[in-house]
């Protein structure tokens, strides 16, 4: 037998099964209490539903599942490799959000706002430091145009961030309407909109020179990428820089976001405006938002409004908006740090030919701490040693007085 | 694209999702109170150690997952249809168990206590009733032989079972090697004891006489057959009837395990002894449990000792002991019962242009209740119908009194 997990897959040890658990139920607990509902839906979906479906780079990492039976037989004989399949693993919680909702909408109050917080799966390449199979974390509203939709997000996504203790934290907010009414001041075509925001993206990486270099080779207009060079070349922009730049109209309802959300984290945390945040994914359409936590030094959560997305598989114009916790980075940050994980301490009782006197004790016990009984072992010292690197931290015999591990 | 989810899986409305994870939390609280720690394993394991893992008829049930790229290329002109997978979704979780303790066992206790609770995978034929993706819900002691293993795991699966508040249930027990000592002393034969075994299972489909005309036709001893028939027209049986026929040794630790069992209920549940009790699994090699739930007028919980299970796969003997909760049953008849699946219960509050006032006053609200804020709809009464069939208890505007719908 192969003992290790599958490639790009992970065991967890109890501690860290304990933090994930304990992580999961912080979030979702905080997403109820603001009134959004966790749903549920299979792992597997439909192969075609994922091949139609708007992964970008992600329909290259789906694994796919293999027909059965005879429908596999006659898959095999007529040698076609894409009729070998009928499934697939998701790759991500849109898409079966979105089906979901076209299958059950009429049991949905509406707007609906949905918790969705599962195992997703990718045939990323693990030497990239990535997970095959890795837990994503989402709140999205289905059905609400109005600005008051992101600011709740925003609100609601930190209070979870700041249950999760991870330290300060930033979010940064942008609205591809406004990058786009600026970049066309600048002077870029409509259609060269989208291309320019690909290179724009690479700000953090390439900078300026980088950017500005890209858009010249793309063959825009020098003016444009004057300007843009300009702007990038001043961050961070202020929104009212931007309205002068494209009107206060265009800026409005990211203003009123941006003002109230900083209003709802009273100094608790960080609400930025940040021109050049753009997010890869083609599918969003307004804002987009961010979160970036200063002791991580990373994006811990991100997300935006995709308008499109929803009515373009159910054929009906649906708005929508969501915001996804990056829940491995963050466990596997906390799991470093060494968190506590649990409320409870764990300790081992031991018994001999008195397992009714020690099970009653342990019933005591359990009060104030987890309680696991062991038969009393020949070895004692190595077996303490074993219980107290794997969490636990003191023992009791049957008299149930505990003798706490020393640190 | 097809809003249904795939064929023998399950969407689950809000409140389904709010019960099982309730279902959830109680059974992995009581099960961590006792001692056990939860491990989390993939869902995807390596298709070779699932082909020759010890599951029986399941391994015809296997979901296979498709190799990617070149090897998939190199596969299909090979022609090979064995060799065009490189996994598959875990059919149950006892390989993946003994797999993780295999891999993980220098950062485990010894004995270890586990939990797991997770979704496994078999395609069956969902006409019958059954999932094709579904919860399993186990306890594990892997490296304990003593009766006390067994004691302990039958009162902290009762637990639980108590605690999900299913009504009275009575934990029937035998064991195997009981069984076949009785079936020995009848007269059948070592070799044909599993073969009996199998006949006998069938008693509570078959009757005295179908399970006496099966041993006819397998050829089996006559007199053995009279005596087997003699004892099934008298069942129940008493423990201290099968041990006239057995002896005392044969009987001392079942015996030990039921009376011990029996003090620690203390008449909160029932516990049996019960010779009919096989339970299918060919791994089971000593005693073996089942919890009838007169409510429910099913099994809603079975296990047993299997000594010799991961000792095959990691080439060394260790004894092992399970319990596993049928969680899947037991959501279906909670939910068919309407339990009240949340503490909090949920309303609405409705915003207009004063969308700051009102997220303040839905955090004094979240005291009391899960607090959703939707904008003030056109069309109220629609709107408060849908609330209300969706499981909302009331709402309330800007001043923050609730208003509770009429049940």
């Amino acid at each position: 037998m192969k003992t290790k997990s599958v490639k790009g897959t992970r065991d967890y040890l109890p501690q860290e099964a304990e933090l994930r658990d304990r992580m999961q139920k912080k979030i979702v607990d905080i997403y109820r209490q603001n009134g959004f509902s966790r749903i549920m839906t299979p792992a597997v979906e439909d192969i075609e539903n994922l091949d139609k479906s708007d992964g970008g780079d992600n329909l290259n990492l789906i694994f796919k599942i293999m027909k059965r039976g005879d429908k596999l037989q006659k898959a095999l004989e007529n040698g076609k490799e894409n009729e070998l399949c009928d499934m697939g693993l998701r790759y991500d919680l849109t898409l079966p959000l979105t089906r979901y909702f076209a299958a059950n909408r009429q049991n949905l109050p509406y707007p609906f706002k949905a918790i969705q917080t599962d195992k997703v799966y990718r045939a990323e390449n693990p030497q990239k430091g990535r997970l095959r199979e890795f837990m994503q974390c989402d709140i999205d509203v289905i059905g609400d145009p109005e600005p008051e939709c992101e600011i709740e997000l925003i609100a609601v996504t930190a209070k979870a961030l700041r249950a999760l203790d991870i330290g300060s934290f930033t979010v940064r907010v942008n609205d591809r309407t406004v990058l786009n009414a600026m970049l066309s001041a600048f002077g870029f075509a409509n259609e060269e909109l989208p291309s320019v925001c690909i290179s724009f993206d690479k700000f953090d990486k390439i900078g300026v020179d980088g950017v500005s270099n890209e858009l010249t080779e793309k063959g825009y207009d020098k003016s444009a990428i004057e300007k843009l060079s300009d702007v990038l070349s001043k961050l961070p922009l202020t929104l009212d820089k931007v309205t002068e730049i494209v009107g206060e109209e265009t800026t409005a309802r990211l203003s009123k976001i941006i003002n109230a959300s900083r209003e709802i984290a009273n100094g608790n945390y960080g609400v930025e405006f940040d021109i050049s945040l753009v997010r890869g994914q083609g599918y969003y359409t307004g804002t987009v938002f961010e979160v970036r936590s200063e002791n991580f030094g990373s994006s811990v959560a991100g997300g935006g409004r995709y308008d499109n997305l929803i009515g373009k598989f159910i054929g009906e114009n649906i708005p929508a908006c969501g915001f996804s916790i990056g829940f491995e980075r963050i466990f596997s940050i906390l799991i470093e740090q060494k968190r506590a994980v649990s409320s409870k301490n764990k300790i081992a009782i031991f018994y001999e030919d008195n397992f009714s006197d020690v099970y009653a004790k342990a019933e005591e016990l359990r009060k104030e701490y987890d309680v696991a009984i062991f038969k009393k072992p020949k070895k004692q010292g190595a077996f303490l040693n074993r219980l107290q690197t794997s969490g636990f931290v003191g023992f009791a015999y049957a008299d149930g007085n505990v003798k706490l591990f020393e640190k």
